[in-house]
């Protein structure tokens, strides 16, 4: 079964708000094996919502709305779908009851406006709401299905859960299952090149590839009776992306790269300190974000100057007149340098030209060396990394922390 | 004139990615004075995206387009649109040396898929896109206008504001202009509250506050015949606005809280080190992301083990024992310590319960105590900020980032 969903509002055409209902519902709906192929956006204006439902119902089997069942003048989702299925609309004396009760605890004077939450098209379904006054409708009219949701995100979501769903899920006959591959060290097109084939000859499961920054992402998608089967149809074609892409895979799941990176460290009872010029804090700050890294992260610094690079970690400061802050040697010494004043057994370091200002033709802006010391060895990674200054550091930052689960791989 | 939005990509349509370009440029659009009244999401599909095209321009005079222009092959956007104004593909050269290049400096091979990237429409208009390998097209055909733009947000916006703006502003007869006021230290209903009246008589200049994790904004938008008129317009609500909230505003403008801490420090010639406990190296990622801190950012410390509290830092052992490392105490130390370990003039300093473990009555989770070092003298913020663990975190880097700037106000 198709389905459509149609956020009514003047606020997100505005952009006063961002339309997070539409990606939650999309995920959901995702989920429950049904096919989405159209989303739409309209202001609370009567001839355009009934464009949108009519465009809607002419490819689509069903279409959720959210929004536009508020108290006030603007608010008419609930009116135009009324009259879009010609049907009367009706008081539902049990949500009127409702709206009156929850003023009177609130201790107001109830807006007479606000009764017409309390009216829904006569042969729909009731929804009740239990995180506001506007309850939801469902009309089914000639195999056609609409559904209309509050538009506050803390009144949709439980309605959603708690009565859509179950709706939804005694009406699918098929369920979808996804599995994420997550890869750092290759980009997108490379990626692309290297599955271009299992991604051409894709219906069932199907291979989405999208890339943000410094990682690329592949999500398999199964359709089958249940979930089993369609784990069994997802299986051998994770087998194969795994066979062509080997370890540039750092998950197969939705954990981030500071996640596998602490676990494996947690799992091999090692720890780790960062020392960070150019990335500034940011390989720390991913690092902390995951709550058990505790247990092997003992500190990081964050040596901008050089005075900085030479008290802190010892770096030599003939190594820094020679080579320069931005440099093998400095990014060599700086690991070592860390990883002993921190007494850990791991540590990752970056030094490098973020930009936009510092280039040179011999050290460019993008430069970045990486340094990771593990037990006594150190090795170094020289990248060039495109874009802006944040760009560059949040390579960097991905970047550097794929190094230390490359490295810690093979112990 | 009036502009419609279309969002290409399965991935929103799954709800793997939420549709943050709608937000960003139905905001910029309004800005501009153009109409906005459907915004639609369409799968990679070329006659699904015929038809969204089809239906845009029957009703409106503009289309943007946002994703679907990568290298890979269900990326078709451009494709579609030369076919839907029935125009040849054909190859920007300069587009293709560009990706020659890119891929080049990346000592990279390139997959020849992405040439793709470097065809556009004929007799149409390239924009170059400074942060990714797929430039940007504008087709302008019988009154009607198609702006094809890429599909991540720091490709996408770049382009907007460099290009794409400044072409349709020259579309248009009246000019929007907008001050931003941006705000730390109180809450977003404390400022509503404060300056409801000028919002609820507001029609020109229009006052729109917004929220984001531990800041409030205020924008100011006049609309006139030219730029002129339009700030004089503004002016005097700007300046009512500031005599009623005071030194919680940080920048009439649009740098952020780290540029204006790091240009206050420049200015005075005070240097600064970091010491981070729960915010984990956010707050010295933050500085670094100014590129010209490096001139006062001596160095940072993310003492996240006790160990490293006292070694680093020389927070006492007793200090440590007695009232924990989420303590006034240990703040005050930790601040007093890498300012006198960093020889700076200040210092800025987080210890705190992130969560989502670790809370106790006495130290709920969201509990964070801010140290604040400035020549000799010290002051200990206590908050309690609500969230996530990544919330709590964003919020005390943020109240650490003020109270920088709070302090150097009396200097």
């Amino acid at each position: 079964m198709r389905v459509e969903i149609i956020a009514v509002g003047t606020e997100i055409l505005l952009g006063d708000i961002i339309n997070s209902n539409a990606q939650y519902l999309a995920k959901q709906l995702a989920l429950l094996g049904l096919d989405m192929y159209n989303q739409q956006v309209v202001g609370d204006n009567e001839e355009r919502i009934l464009k949108a439902f009519d465009d809607a119902f002419k490819r689509s089997d069903i279409v959720i709305t959210t929004g536009g069942i508020g108290p006030t003048k603007d608010d008419m989702t609930k009116e135009v779908a009324a009259k879009y299925f010609n049907k009367k609309l009706i008081a539902h004396e049990e949500s009127i009851e409702k709206i009156k009760r929850y003023f009177k605890t609130m201790g107001k004077e109830m807006p007479e406006s606000n009764l017409k939450q309390g009216l829904y098209p006569e042969n729909s379904i009731v929804i009740e709401n239990n995180n506001g006054t506007a309850p939801g409708t469902i009309i089914e009219e000639n195999n056609k299905i609409m559904i209309i949701m509050p538009g506050p995100p803390n009144e949709m979501k439980p309605m959603f859960e708690n009565s859509v769903m179950p709706y939804l899920k005694a009406k699918s006959d098929t369920t979808l299952v996804s599995r994420t591959i997550k890869i750092i060290g290759i980009g997108e097109s490379s990626v692309a090149e290297k599955i271009q084939d299992l991604i051409d000859k894709q219906t069932n499961p199907t291979i989405a590839p999208y890339a943000k920054e410094g990682e690329v992402t592949l999500r398999v998608t199964a359709k089958a009776g249940n979930e089993n089967k369609a784990l069994k149809l997802i299986e051998p074609v994770i087998k194969e992306i795994q066979d062509r892409l080997g370890e540039n895979i750092y998950t197969i799941g939705e954990e981030p790269i500071e996640e596998v990176v602490s676990k494996m460290l947690i799992d091999k009872k090692l720890t780790i300190s960062t020392a960070e010029s150019c990335t500034g804090g940011m390989i720390a700050a991913k690092l902390v974000s995951y709550p058990g890294v505790s247990e092997v992260f003992l500190e990081g610094c964050v040596t901008y100057s050089n005075e900085a690079k030479h008290s802190r970690l010892n770096v030599s400061t003939d190594t820094l007149d020679k080579y320069g802050a931005v440099s093998y040697e400095t990014a060599k010494e700086m690991a070592e340098g860390v990883a002993k004043t921190s007494n850990t057994d791991v540590s990752i370091v970056t030094t490098g030209v973020a930009g936009p200002g510092g280039g040179t033709d011999e050290k460019p802006v993008g430069l970045v060396y990486i340094g990771l010391y593990i037990k006594g060895k150190v090795s170094v990674e020289k990248h060039i990394f495109k874009g802006d200054r944040n760009k560059v550091r949040t390579q960097a930052t991905i970047r550097g922390l794929d190094m230390v689960r490359r490295g810690l791989m093979s112990i």
